[in-house]
C-alpha cells in the first residue's frame, strides 16, 4: 500500500466507502473485500423510482460530477432525484493497486474490466440501496463505457441511459492512443515495473502522460483560439505544466494503469459472442448517445455507428472546442447542453 | 559523426551531393560545407522554365517522391519536366547531425529553420542549376511549409506553389505533438543527451516515438476500417512493429530532432514581423492548398485560413482514410487525386 494524499475525503468527499464483499473478476482474480467509494446526493424516494447512477471516467473521480454536472435547478437535479455516483475500481477512492494491502497491492492488483465494474455496482444499488430499476446511468468516457455495459447487462433495470463521450465497443484507435499513454508511464525507470514508492518518484512519465493527454484530450481548435488563455494561463506551456501536469502529478500510476487495461478492452459484445449489433439491441433503456464534436479519440462518427444499432435511441451531438476534455466543464457552453439533453431523456417516460 | 549504412545511396539513391558553401544559419550557428543531396529526373529545357522544385518532409527522403508521385504520364511527369528534388537538411543525406564531423556532430549541430533550408535550394536552384524561376514548387507535410517559404521568400520566382498536408505557419497544436514525439526519443536513457553510439542503443525511444506516429498520423477510420490489413499486416500490434517500428529503427534520433525542431517552428510571418496575412499576401504564385480531410495535426480547416489569405490560390482537399500519412501513397485513391490537383495546377498559365 502507498499512502497517497491525493486520495482523500479532503480532496474527492464527501463519499462513503461501501464493502461489497468478494468480487471474482472476468480475468479470473478476485478483489477480497472488494469497496466502492460512493458519492451521493438527494434523497431516494419511497418507490425507490428516482435513482440515478453515475459511473467515473479516467483519472476522474465523483468529485467533478459534484462540481460540473450535478445541481439544483441542474438536469441531474438532487431537489428531484436520488442521484449515485460510484467511483471505478482502480479509481484510487474505490478498491485500487495503490490502498490494497500485500500481496495484491500496485502491479499485483488484478486485471479489472468494465463488466466486473458493472457488477460491482450493480450488487451495491440492489443489495445495499434495494433499488431495482434506475431513472438513468449517465456517464463519461470509460463512464460511458459502464453506461452501455449496464444497459446491455441488466436491460430491464435501465430506464433511461446517456452515454457521453465514448463508445460501446472501443476501438482499434483508441487501444493504441491509451498505449502510449501508458508507455509513457511504464517507460520511466523510476516506474520499477510498478514497484515505485511514491508517486512522486515517477513523475517524469506521469508528466510525459499528461503532454500526450493534452495533444489528444483537446483540439486542435481549442490550440488554434488559444482557449487555454480563459483557463487562466499565458502560454501553451505554461498550461501544460500549470494544468495538464498538474492534474495528472499526484495520481498513482498503478491505478492509472489499472483503469487504462479496462479502458482498453471495454467491449459490450463479450456478452454476445462478439456480436455488437445483438449486444447493443439488447438496450431496452431510451437512450441518447451524446458524443462531443471535437472528440478526437471518441469521434461523433464511432459513437452514431453504435446508436444506429440502439433501437430506442436519439444521437445527440454536443458542440465544444474542449474536445474530450470538454467534460470538465471548462468551456461554459458545454454544461447547458449536456442540461438540456439529460434534461429531455428523463423527461421522457420509460 | 556515426555510421548509419540506411541513409546509403542504395536504399535512398540515386541522389548527387552539392555543395553549396557555408550556410550562415538563422540562430546564429553556420553549416559549414553545406551540403545538399539532390535527385533529380527529366531534362531542363533551354529556357530553363520546365523546373518543378519538391523540398522533403520530416522523416522522408526524394525516394518516396520517385516511388509515389513522379513518372511518365503523371503530373510529375519526367518528360516535361526537370524534377529537383531536394532533401533537407537534418534529412540524414543532406548535412546533418549524424553525417557531420566533430565539433559539430549530434547534438552540437546547430539549430536550423524552414528559411535556412529554403535559403540553401535558392542558392543550390539559382548558382548550380541557373534557374531563374520555377514551374512548380510541391512539398508535403515539412515540405509543404518549405513550399509555402519559397512562395513568399521569393514570390518572382515561384510560379506555381502546392502545398500538400501542411501549413505556412505551424498552429500550438501541432507544436506539441511534435514535442510529445520528441520527448518520447529523450526520454530514452540510451539516447544520452545526443551522445549515443548508434540509433540501434536508442531503439525503445524510436519505438515509442512510431507509435505516437500510428495514433496521430493515419486516421481513426483507417483502424476502425482496418486498413493496415490493405498493407499485409495481421493485426494492429504486427502493424505497429512491422510498419511503424521498422520504418523509423534505423533513423538517427539526432536527424529527426533537427527536423522536427524545424517543423515545430516553421512560420512564414518571420518574413513581416508576425503578420500572417502580409506573408501570404505576398505569394505570386498560382497556390493549390491541398491538405487531405483526415489530417489530424494539419486539418483542413487551418490549411483552409490560410488559403484564404492567398490571392491566387484555391482549396483542393484531398480525401483519403490514410490521414496525414497517406502522403506515403499506400491508399490507391490518393495518387490519382493528386495527380489531378497538380495536372491543373501546372496547365494554368502562371
Amino acid at each position: 500500500m502507498i499512502d497517497n494524499p491525493y486520495y482523500s475525503q479532503e480532496n474527492h468527499g464527501p463519499y462513503e466507502l461501501h464493502e461489497i464483499g468478494d468480487l471474482m473478476l472476468e480475468e479470473g482474480g478476485t478483489i477480497r473485500g472488494c469497496k466502492l467509494a460512493c458519492a451521493a446526493w438527494g434523497k431516494l424516494n419511497r418507490a425507490k423510482d428516482n435513482a440515478i447512477l453515475i459511473p467515473t471516467w479516467y483519472s476522474g473521480t465523483s468529485k467533478i460530477w459534484e462540481q460540473v454536472y450535478v445541481g439544483p435547478g441542474r438536469a441531474l437535479d438532487p431537489e428531484k432525484y436520488f442521484i449515485l455516483c460510484v467511483n471505478q475500481i482502480g479509481s484510487g477512492l474505490s478498491s485500487s493497486p495503490h490502498n490494497t494491502p500485500p500481496p495484491f497491492n500496485g502491479p499485483r492488483f488484478p486485471r479489472v474490466r468494465i463488466g466486473d465494474d458493472v457488477r460491482a455496482q450493480h450488487k451495491l444499488v440492489t443489495e445495499v440501496y434495494g433499488i431495482d430499476r434506475l431513472a438513468l446511468v449517465v456517464g463519461g468516457s470509460m463512464g460511458a463505457q459502464q453506461t452501455y455495459e449496464w444497459a446491455v447487462r441488466y436491460p430491464d433495470m435501465v430506464a433511461r441511459a446517456a452515454p457521453i463521450a465514448g463508445t460501446a465497443k472501443n476501438t482499434g484507435h483508441d487501444f493504441i492512443f491509451t498505449a502510449t499513454l501508458n508507455e509513457a508511464i511504464t517507460s520511466d525507470p523510476a516506474w520499477k515495473d510498478g514497484w515505485y514508492d511514491s508517486s512522486a518518484e515517477v513523475h517524469l512519465g506521469l508528466r510525459r502522460q499528461a503532454r500526450l493527454w493534452a495533444v489528444m484530450g483537446w483540439s486542435t481548435e481549442f490550440f488554434k483560439r488559444e482557449v487555454w488563455r480563459t483557463l487562466g494561463f499565458s502560454s501553451v506551456e505554461d498550461f501544460l505544466t500549470g494544468f495538464m501536469e498538474a492534474y495528472f502529478l499526484p495520481m498513482d500510476p498503478n491505478d492509472l494503469l489499472c483503469m487504462a487495461w479496462k479502458w482498453q478492452r471495454g467491449d459490450v459484445s463479450r456478452m454476445t459472442n462478439g456480436d455488437l449489433a445483438a449486444a447493443l439491441g439488447r438496450i431496452k433503456a431510451k437512450t441518447f448517445v451524446m458524443p462531443i464534436d471535437e472528440d478526437m479519440f471518441f469521434p461523433p462518427r464511432d459513437c452514431e455507428a453504435e446508436q444506429k444499432l440502439i433501437s430506442n435511441s436519439e444521437f445527440r451531438v454536443i458542440e465544444s472546442l474542449g474536445g474530450h476534455l470538454a467534460l470538465f466543464g471548462s468551456d461554459p457552453e458545454y454544461g447547458p447542453q449536456v442540461d438540456r439533453h439529460l434534461s429531455e431523456l428523463l423527461a421522457t417516460p420509460a
